[in-house]
């Protein structure tokens, strides 16, 4: 609980309507979209604009007491749980699209503005703003930074950092950073800007961003191809590329996937093949039409059972639903679904889908994998029970293997999901200790009295799930 | 000069045929393309690998002595002289390709390399690195990394942050850091790979990097367009853009800057004209076809004077040189070139050039623009001779004039040349008091001995050229 002198000094920022400590209200932000890492704060924070955000952090300095900040908290690493207590801050009276500038294709946003409501308003304008997470229905903008949230079309057009342009944050002491602006240019100093992307509210809390936008690609075209294998799906993958091709999407579905989005979406799947490619292509009409005939061909060339062009954007919306549905299907199964983002370059898909099918075996877990082809990024996703904890145990060892083995092949603990408590304990594993002890220094450079989001990132102070004996 | 002790560790690690100290070796590499900052070094370095890296800095570390990495020096913000003494090291030992991954787009080098030796060998393989700063003939891929090299592609293609994806970089403790690696999706942790990038030397020492290559653009075509005046160039820009069409390239030449190429290259330029816009576009033919039409009815729509479209690569490559000439075109009219790159919103061009022409009036410069009008990257040039103090110091007063106006506009004081120390006295005014103490932090976390690259970026350890009495 907040001690009456730090109450009193919020109050008189925000407004006693602003700071909730019903237990109600404590337990709704107690927990973010990934299971088994509740935690309660002492107080739920709304800051009305940058200059509250500003004052109320010097309060926490002062006081020591953590913040986190949080958008809808659809995060799946734990980055958004108060594990250590103190103000959860929303932005609930900060998501104004402040502007869009059509001369210099940029938007400039406050943070709690929702992903897709950005992303249809630029697109009224003819303007384009590529990162799709899966959540973005409901995520932030300032989540999305917070994360450096991917999505569906990372190969082709890369992540939300490669569209942060210039970002406002509030420093641990509550001064205010702005850095870049609707520059395509700008290399004054540090990067601080890509810093913040990605740095998961463990920095300073990002007040206001300005986003590169493109133009909406002409048109757009889907395509699915249906394999007995992954490996001839990957094949197929490696000789899109191989023919200089990068589209916009390529998804891929292993057969346990199939099987259950089928059974929740009843789209026809054909649950016996063993694995699907989901492919799209965006841009001017003559290349995409192209490029959707040579990539049928190569499909074919590469022994695809089938391979269904979409014929209208509707059909298009269809294939990409069972994609899309993917998450949703798989979390009807069991009470708790844990979805993880290990990653490995691009070459090496095949090979990791079936070591996951192996360790899944060796654990006895169900896993079923899904995610990015053409970027390297998968999703095993278990169906589990947090309330089994022998089976949990086993699911923490099976993902610890599964990040193991993502290690092994040149790639990473995380492709999109973010670090948070759940990959903390891992975080060596991908840049060595000598990687996170500059992530510390940095870290306590920045916030030495350790208030911004503590217990995420670094596992020194984080836990896991279960801790497994070896 | 080392003193006997380090120079006996430092021969020890790279052999005495490694080790530089002559006067000659000491005045070679004293200076930068920089005018009017040279210092000398105590000793030159030459390390064979990364563990020679790692065993030079420890020693260093221990004995508080600078380290200044040096590509091909071609920077202009005096990046790399070595202005409190201490190694140079160079790279001449480490510039392989280590490998072309045709499968995962990347290319893996030492720092070593030669910037275009590298672009030829990926475009051979179909592949292709956008980032085309005019020093590629000669600059190394570690200098493009540690500046965040710009170049003519911006606007379509971003910067060298955008296509470095992992990097291996010695700490100023001796410890090495890999970052990234054949990743388009990675999240864990913080963001040390663009950290790194534009860092100039002053964090670490980059061993190694892993960048991200696309398949080489079908074709390209170029067109020259004359204008009366900026403003009428500047609203070809504008129109080109919200008709959401994004050129490869989008340069100019203001008036001068065009008598001064024609009488240097003689390559038929009317020098007359106001103003020129060179445009490129690149991609699938019948897009480019598309685009380049287009493109030549808007400049006729906005008033050019005359369109010229090349019908040939060779036709192009002539139209191109206009412009890849102008710095040397420039810099034989004086014995001393500034070229600075104030950087504005797109939007702002006409506006920036007309204000630079006055306040070159004001303090009786000459000064001559030229850069690339599609991102705002201006490159206002002065012609000037450092013997004459007198002229130094207005030329200095005007070019902070230039910087403070690009503020103002919502810019920055540099788009590609990186801070360095020529800019240094001036990064608060893009990033604020606030910035430049979170920036100092950073340094000071990494590096508590000030032994990487000191004097560059923070204004306190930094000079001007001539202090200005106002």
């Amino acid at each position: 609980m907040l001690n009456k002198e730090v109450r009193g000094k919020l109050e008189k920022i925000v407004g006693r309507e602003n700071l909730l400590d019903s237990q109600q209200d404590l337990i709704v932000y107690s927990y973010d979209a990934t299971p088994d890492y509740q935690a309660l704060p002492d107080a739920v924070i709304k800051p009305r604009h940058k200059e509250d955000v500003a004052e109320i952090v010097k309060v926490c300095n002062e006081y020591k007491v953590p913040v986190v900040p949080r958008g809808s908290a659809t995060n799946l690493c734990a980055g958004t749980t108060p594990l250590e207590g103190g103000l959860v801050m929303l932005f609930n009276y900060m998501k104004d699209i402040i502007e869009i500038d059509e001369e210099n294709l940029t938007v400039t946003v406050q943070p709690g503005v929702i992903t897709l409501d950005m992303i249809k308003a630029v697109e009224e304008k003819g303007l384009f703003y590529p990162p799709d997470p899966s959540s973005m229905k409901i995520s932030t903008i300032g989540g999305n930074i917070n994360e450096c949230s991917g999505g569906l079309r990372g190969l082709k057009y890369g992540v939300t950092r490669d569209y942060v342009i210039g970002i406002e944050f509030v420093m641990p002491d509550g001064s205010i950073v702005k850095t870049g602006g609707k520059l395509a240019k700008d290399v004054a100093g540090y990067d601080l800007t890509r810093l913040m992307v990605g740095s998961e509210g463990t920095l300073g809390i990002i007040t206001e961003a300005t986003l590169k936008l493109i133009p909406v690609p002409e048109t757009k075209k889907t395509m699915l191809a249906l394999y007995d294998s992954l490996e001839a799906a990957g094949n197929t993958v490696s000789k899109i590329i191989s023919n200089r091709i990068i589209p916009a999407t390529l998804e891929f579905l292993d057969q346990p996937t199939i099987q259950v989005v089928e059974d929740f979406a009843n789209i026809g799947l054909p649950t016996e093949a063993g694995a699907i490619l989901l492919i799209e292509q965006d841009g001017p009409e003559e290349v995409v039409e192209r490029d959707i005939q040579r990539m049928a061909e190569i499909c074919e060339e590469t022994n695809a059972l089938s391979v269904q062009i979409a014929q209208s954007p509707e059909e298009g919306e269809a294939l990409t639903s069972a994609r899309r549905s993917a998450l949703s299907a798989l979390a009807r199964l069991k009470p708790t679904t844990i979805l993880e983002d290990a990653t490995v370059p691009r070459s090496k898909i095949a090979e990791m889908v079936k070591a996951i099918e192996e360790i899944a075996d060796k654990y006895n877990v169900k896993i079923c994998t899904f995610g990015h082809a053409g970027d390297g990024n998968l999703h095993p996703t278990c169906m589990t029970d947090a309330r089994n904890r022998d089976e949990m145990q086993r699911v923490e060892q099976a993902f610890e293997d599964i990040f193991a083995k993502a290690i092994d092949m040149g790639g990473t603990i995380t492709g999109e999901h973010g670090v948070g408590v759940m990959k903390s304990p891992y975080l060596s594993w991908k840049v060595g200790e000598a990687g996170v002890e500059a992530m510390r220094a940095i870290k306590q450079a920045f916030d030495p009295n350790n208030i911004m989001n503590p217990g995420k990132v670094f596992a020194k102070d984080a836990r896991k799930r279960v801790v497994v004996q070896r």
